[in-house]
């Protein structure tokens, strides 16, 4: 475990065995078959990384009421569903280390799971009565399940540009990021300016993180990571260490990329040669350079608030995306 | 097609047709692969009933604003979500006649487009800016996937208890119903006293059009319902007219028929055999009397209304609940 993250944990102790605690007493189901299922996924050692934010983003707004915890849960049952969901349209095996839940209790059954726990966030938004939490909230899910489908018509193509795929990861990944951020500063009823701060904040940190974890996927080792290295391409999901050295490459090496890129059955030999390249086009550096970029926007953008411990954390968190082996 | 639902249709012909058309202008995707797939389903000649029953909740309590032909669409979006995601589930082959979705678009993009119109008919909701309609829609969705895992659980056995039955139906198809009428009496500002009754109605109609659905399953022909006959019992469900039979048949009836149930290969002499075994055990007969007095139920709690076009609608969609064959 890295020092930064040993701190932040250090840090966001109490916060996490809030948000655990609460992601328990909030599902709400009178089957027992959903805690059972929803629970497989949801307490396998995720980070809780979309809830602290709102938490945090609330925080920093000087939110203080008691029904941050709460509301909190919505980032996490959100971020479980579209696992539950995604697993299952890419075919996964793995997920944190453990075997996907589609694969344990059927694809059905992880359908409908997911769709039980992003009725329950919706529920929960739906619970603090104010409309502009609720938008945010059916927007998130109306934006990621776009995010995800544009992912998936273009799968097994290899002309997808670094625009296009900005596209899907903002969708994807970068709106749960902002929205739960914006969401703390709504529900602090912070002034405009700071609601902005936070929402930029988020915003950043999601782009940066989706370019982490894509570049994860050609660096990680399968033991740290929890699931298995090189899956993106296993699925056809071209991402941006591909897409930028592709573009790079020279015409020869395009070749061999597009081969090894369109090949049903990619071998140990040909990962390593799609790597090499991947290295020799600077895509690998390119990706590192890029979310570096898209962490210092998130810094900045928080900027206007004073120091505090609050900030500390979140500019650590902000760090963390670029050394993180997980 | 019957007097019955000639003389809906003639009635009801301007609403229908503006739900088509707000059917395809709230559909809002950025995707056309989304318009695409939610068009294969949404456009294969639904009957738009919740939608429909929406509407005439609103007017029957004298809503007079232009937002309910938007707001219906919630419930058909609901509704094919629910297809799109149930027919996965369950293995279907055809629905309206007409290959199912994730046949012909693959499994993923079947789950990624009703996470879609989920998200799109609560962000619909969310619009209204008002909490008690969307709490009533989160709710409907909450409920609906509880209803659809307690069936899966339940798949493939044979001891499922009446209540049991009416528990799931309850969940799975009346909460919908329930909240498409009730939704309709929010948005006029109806009394108390007309929000119950209008929503009573809703309720019971749901509970009667889903019975009369599983009865149809084991008397209707092919062409006629769109769908396979026999399907819930290929599909391992038990409904009411096994269910009733089930507890009424002798002991020798019982092996024959548990067996029939549990047979992985239903060829059709079994499924003459099993519906022989449905008449004599009054398990066909049972459904409809039931069917028939939750229709009753429903047009009783309508009774508080004066007569008008819109309440002689309501009771005639009731009927019609009993007569239908598709």
């Amino acid at each position: 475990m890295s020092d930064l993250k040993y701190k932040i944990l250090a840090m966001v102790k109490n916060d996490l065995a809030d948000i655990e605690v609460s992601l328990k007493q909030n599902l709400n189901s009178y089957l027992d078959l959903v805690s059972q299922i929803a629970g497989h996924i949801l307490f396998s050692g995720g980070k809780r990384l979309r809830p602290l934010l709102m938490i945090l983003s609330a925080r920093i707004c000087n939110y203080k009421g008691s029904y941050d915890k709460t509301f909190s849960t919505i980032f996490e049952y959100l971020h479980t569903a579209t696992l539950l969901h995604d697993d299952l349209v890419d075919g996964a095996t793995l997920r944190r280390g453990k075997p996907v839940a589609h694969s344990i209790y059927g694809n059905s059954t992880a359908v409908l799971v997911g769709d039980f726990l992003l009725a329950r966030s919706l529920s929960i938004a739906a619970e603090t009565g104010r409309p502009e939490v609720i938008k945010t909230i059916a927007n998130i899910t109306q934006q990621m399940s776009q995010g995800e489908i544009h992912q998936l018509a273009r799968i097994g193509e290899s002309d997808l540009s670094e625009e296009e795929y900005m596209e899907i990861i903002r969708r994807k990944t970068a709106v749960l990021f902002h929205g739960a951020c914006r969401s703390g500063a709504l529900i602090a009823d912070a002034p405009k300016e700071k609601e902005e701060a936070v929402s930029d904040y988020g915003f950043n940190l999601g782009i940066a993180f989706q370019m982490a974890d894509d570049l994860l996927d050609y660096t990680s080792k399968t033991m740290v990571l929890g699931k298995e290295i090189g899956a993106d391409l296993r699925e056809g999901k071209l991402t941006l260490p591909v897409i930028y050295s592709l573009k790079e490459a020279s015409p020869e090496d395009q070749i061999v990329m597009k081969k090894i890129i369109k090949s049903k059955d990619l071998s140990a030999y040909d990962f390593e040669m799609l790597i090499e390249l991947l290295r020799k086009y600077g895509g690998l550096a390119y990706t590192e350079k890029l979310s570096a970029e898209y962490v210092k926007k998130a810094k900045d953008a928080i900027s206007i608030f004073d120091p505090s411990k609050t900030k500390e954390i979140l500019l650590n968190i902000a760090d963390y995306a670029l050394v993180r082996k997980v």
